[in-house]
């Protein structure tokens, strides 16, 4: 069985990181959506409230399942018996930081190969930090993620000062 | 009449700035000058302060206007009858952040299209930021910024601890 | 009145030229589509083949003109008292050589500015020249190009040996 | 079975298409090399010529296969039951050609994923293009490309004129 | 007598640098490496201590110097009688970064050149946050920077909370 | 003796090359400029003829030689006892373009070092195939070539069917 990595902060999920799980899961036997604990940035949502807002966004797909990791990718990798690591790759910034770290990871064991995947064109714009954005202004977030996060994320904001 | 808003957070307005100005104004009957009230990062000068040297800094520029706003820049440009957004273009970086901001606003509101100027390349290097990192090192700004704001930031560097 | 120009090689027209166009017409009172006779490579159309499907293809939208060009651009712009020229832009690598052509036009003429806009994203990986490949290889362009366009083309296809 | 097809034209393969071989098997059980027919260019190699090299550079990898194709891509990926088209990202050149390819090929077959692999770093620098060029110029080419590729592309560049 | 200074936040100095410093000195008679004492952000270690972990690093080198400073680059590079300020060039966000830097310390003193060096292929991926960032995670950075260097980052990482 | 090779096609050479010409004469003592002779493109002038032009530009500026070399440039590099080859960046696609050869040109012989230096940032635009096109289309060509090349140039044009 192919098990494959999709690590990242997801903070939190949006529509064009489930659309990168679903191609994913088109090679992959299972995709385990693996949320780093460590972040040089202190996130809006804990780790907990993160794997939730997932765990509920991709309840309808198969041969998913959410965790939580710290310490070195490359070595959690390993433990779970992931055999690659994917990354969404949308413009010309993305893609110079991925590959830096994605050379950094294999220098750090060559056994885990790391797969970029193209999300669809309409997600282009889109990450978790202009959705948080967007909607501490007040904007129209439906089309960017979830039902269950936009209920979470508005939640959230209320609560801040 | 045809109105764009130049948005910008203008922390001080530089030279390369009011060259997009100047250029702006050959297209559209009036350009608002609009600083931004939200920032994710804490500005050197208070809204009012960036205002006022935008103001002096255009003083003899017919059709301007200077304002500000908050909340989300469509919902603004629609309230100012604006129909264009103006941003200036300098390098590869500007242009996927730009894309990226454009892409989100046309997702918000069809009606407002960003139009895209390039500045004189001998303002390719400059930005805000820099600007004020080299005032504070007590570089020769004379030609990034007018008069007004030069005076404004030293007289600002000299306050800071 | 404010008229621009919207060079081109269009061998032959897309959507995504459309697209643009539209989007200018939001700013700019006329259009002048400027078909260019100069050109290093061999098109596949003849420059009155292109006049002609663009023609048709923009029939229904009001204020566009359809005329072809010959020599410096900037000097082509003047005569037809345009005050803008526009370029979409899609990718980096538009947009380098987008701003190396406009810095060369402004240099040879500093009365015609350069304004870039952006086209949907959904036509982010669509040219004239992918448009023909496809086309050559039997694929289905009916996305990518107007009706009379795919006909055209189609039928001059048929025509290659 | 997960099938792959990894097309390219292959004029002659180097040390850099083996090293994306080699981490695409580790992703997918079969590897269809598959060597493009049709091209905007002259190759230097026939088609024939091609697949012998590729199929004596990897004859010791296990399962591999060796192809040609004309015609889209896509159509021929679905022909071969391949679920992906492997494509190595070297660089930010690469990585926007190769985006607006695989965005064309989705639109066109939405069920073959493009999965971008990344070469060891030491071949970043590494094409056909620059391999020929070398050769022809008689760099030592050891290094960069299989022994019976340098064989036979030493032979081909000593008949040229 | 060739002088050029290499300057750097150098938090902590890496193989990367050592690299281009090597380079460098093929080409001047004297490299001064020059640690930054302004920095916008906090560094892990103090000027001292990263003078202290250079000069060990480079004691086998000959004609190197290491120095800090404070103020204007270019300022700086007067007053030790250096022509030219080294500095290391891995991608394209380096690029447009470094060219920015260059253009405005070109424009603030005319007499002081920027020479860019390209750093071996195997060090595209590295930089002392990187660096920093494996460290802390305790994956293992033999490869990455000099033996002094990785003691002190270990014997630092050890006394934070 | 510190030489360098700056090395090119020179079809014609434009401001902006002898504006690095400049550059670099401060870092290296000699500065032989080299003419390539295999090109993959059908050149505008004879090798001869650029040489000519090259001369003629420079003369007023010692410590240059102009050369013309065939075969791999790290060889002939070695041949003139150059130390460092130089090159002028531009633009993104300049870098990237630049780099790969740069890395190939290593690989083929370690001890010579390519150096990049930056040109005027007037000079970001010109390329010797833009002062070709303008001149070719009439365009006025005085700012961006030598009065000697702007008189061989419209010759040369005037020559052609």
């Amino acid at each position: 069985m192919k098990i494959a990595t999709y690590p990242g902060t997801f903070d939190p999920i949006t529509n064009g990181h489930i659309d990168i799980i679903r191609r994913a899961l088109t090679i992959f036997d299972k995709i385990i959506v693996s949320v780093s604990v460590d972040s040089s940035k202190t996130p809006l949502f804990t780790v907990e409230e993160r794997m939730d807002m997932i765990k509920e966004a991709v309840k309808d797909i198969e041969n998913i399942q959410v965790d939580s990791f710290q310490g070195l990718l490359v070595n959690y990798a390993k433990k779970i018996n992931a055999t690659a690591i994917i990354r969404g790759l949308r413009a010309v910034s993305d893609f110079e930081y991925e590959f830096q770290l994605a050379l950094m990871n294999r220098r750090l064991n060559e056994q885990v190969e790391t797969v970029f995947l193209m999300p669809n064109e309409k997600f282009t714009y889109l990450n978790s930090s202009i959705v948080r954005e967007v909607a501490s202004l007040k904007g129209d977030i439906n089309d960017f993620v979830p039902k269950n996060v936009k209920e979470k994320l508005t939640e959230k904001l209320n609560l801040l000062p």
